[in-house]
């Protein structure tokens, strides 16, 4: 029996960092559907508190059962973890009983890289 | 007959930046219900293209009559428009037949930091 470790791919149409900042020259339509999926994932204020939950944990990780005090149920958290998963910003790694879940910093900066101001004329 | 310009009241709690980074520490409700706005109004791919429109046209302001390529009729542009500037992103000005957006810098350099990453450890 093999022990190697099936890693999951990746998705480069949703994780990979594809824009000039949003200052530098109009999106195409392409462009913006992939985009604003990462902003849409983060409009939402409890994502956005789990997003926070997460990143800001000891070790830039954590599991469920260290971020359920939002205020949902956990099948809800459960669901917007997804839901930043499937937007590229979250990774996960299932570990005995939990599910830990991890910052993109590839992703975060290039959000924060779309966010760039042009230089001052 | 006076000839004073009533300037409209900005609403301090969508337009000022408000919150640390999101990997500084756990977001609090308020927090997330501030910020999760500005997220959500750059999570549509139209609003987007429209943001990166007025963003990146020369001067960094542009009308409703420069930026009506996107492939939606110019109500649902106006409508677009509309929510960007209720989420603080852009600001408005009418002159003569047109209203003129302007990318507003404060807030674009808010979510950057937002999305700011630690340092290295």
């Amino acid at each position: 029996m093999s022990n190697t470790k099936v890693l999951p791919l990746l998705e480069p149409e949703t994780v990979a960092p594809c824009c000039p900042p949003l200052t530098e020259r109009p999106f195409t339509a392409e462009e913006a559907e992939r985009t604003a999926k990462m902003f849409k994932a983060l409009g939402d204020p409890v994502r956005l508190r789990l997003f926070s939950a997460v990143a800001s944990h000891e070790g830039g990780e954590a599991c469920v059962c260290d971020i359920s005090d939002v205020g949902v149920s956990q099948p809800t958290v459960s669901h917007h973890l997804k839901k930043l998963k499937e937007a590229g910003l979250l990774t996960s790694e299932r570990r005995g009983t939990w599910v830990y879940y991890r910052v993109e910093p590839s992703v975060l900066a290039a959000m924060g890289k779309l966010l760039t101001l042009p230089p001052a004329a």
